[in-house]
């Protein structure tokens, strides 16, 4: 397999050779969140995107019933090419699998959203250090107090994603990831956990704890996750997504995203 | 008339006071575009604005029927709150008034997109010459020979905007406009005028020519009159817009849109 073209390893997943998190492959290509609904949700899903692009930056939306998504991955097929799909049913996640074409229907939308693993390659060239690609692990996420603007039946919290950074290199990190806001764009909280609600951040709600050391500061950006978190809240009738880390890998070349 | 408050200029115009341009009203408080469909048209859209965030970028979509921007004008009354706006049925605008209550339905959905006047404040705060300004004029705006991304029913031409700059500052204006990528960004050509199809700069589809200056380049930004273009194409069966110029003004201060 070669790791470094998209094509070739959309390939690989969909022959199911490869059936692990994305992360590393493609390097300098995007890779997206994933989340399909049926038309009928289809345009509330696309509001609630549209009233919190922090968290749910929109790549691409296919046409009904189209599993191709012409704009960032001519060719791709979103029915086999992600490593794992997650498939939520009003309000429960009720199947984890490699495949999904035993679901697609002629009404299903497909959502493509922006992924941080673009800016955490633009983070580690600009010099910043990042623990959980040092710890070979997952980053922090937690479910925060605060609500996203509800879209139709879409209501629930903002989920974020945190990476601890010493004090002198997070005005460093807010100017890089600034520079794309197609991927979550720059931080939404800076400091104290409290304030998001978060009580412990030794207990993450997905990914794995990254414990801070002297000097260092959370830093909180809007993740790819609150869809997921949002299906569960407000018991969506039928949402499939990627698997947490096991993203989508667009043709897109992370540089085209920078503004 | 307070011409500086929002809210006071937009009940002025509620009662009829104002009829005229809304250019340099309410200086600092960013202005939109306004396109009103049915909500059976309304995901199309949207997704045609997703497609399309540089003519289109989306500042509030309202619930359907709802005519009050909670988002970033609470109070506010779209039916009333614009001085002119124009409707078009099947593909031809068949109404220009200053009122649109007798054609509000509880199935209507209001789009409002960020205008370039929030750029031009800031192009002028950077020291950058505006003719239309100088001479108390509309700029130039053309339809270009460049498609839009299609959703659904919604295809048509991408319309911009032009506004000639001295060669040595036309870098500047990107630098300046690319920070507000919520008012049509950075520009999406510049120069050659040909290369858009555009034949003769001295005749534009809307607005007033703006003769080119020796030294001067024509600068061209994508532009929110692109949907009135799009319902004139493609037919829509049903669409209220702002009239050009006549724009809706919003309390978002134009600084909080800057990235």
């Amino acid at each position: 397999m070669d790791f470094t073209d998209p094509t070739a390893i959309r390939q690989a997943i969909r022959r199911g050779e490869w059936t692990r998190t994305t992360a590393g492959l493609a390097a300098g290509y995007t890779q997206a969140n994933l989340v399909i609904v049926p038309r009928d949700l289809a345009y509330d899903f696309l509001l609630f995107c549209q009233r919190n692009p922090k968290p749910c930056p929109v790549l691409e939306v296919t046409d009904a019933g189209r599993y191709e998504p012409i704009l960032t991955a001519p060719g791709a097929d979103l029915r086999h090419d992600l490593p794992a799909y997650r498939v939520f049913r009003n309000g429960e996640m009720i199947e984890e699998c490699q495949d999904i074409a035993h679901l697609w229907r002629d009404d299903r939308v497909a959502f493509l959203l922006g992924c941080s693993f673009t800016f955490e390659a633009a983070l580690l060239a600009a010099g910043l250090p990042l623990r959980h690609l040092d710890r070979g692990c997952n980053v922090s996420m937690y479910r925060t107090n605060r609500d996203c603007v509800g879209a139709g039946d879409f209501q629930g919290p903002l989920v974020v994603s945190m990476r601890p950074l010493p004090g002198d290199m997070v005005a460093r990190a807010v100017q890089v990831t600034a520079r794309y806001p197609a991927v979550h764009g720059a931080p939404v909280h800076i400091g104290d956990p409290d304030a998001l609600g978060i009580d412990d951040l030794s207990r993450p709600d997905y990914g794995d704890f990254l414990p801070l050391e002297d000097g260092e500061v959370p830093v909180f950006w809007a993740c790819g996750v609150t869809p997921q978190a949002v299906a569960l809240a407000a018991r969506i009738p039928f949402m499939i997504t990627h698997a947490p880390g096991h993203m989508f890998i667009t043709d897109i070349p992370d540089k085209t995203l920078a503004i």
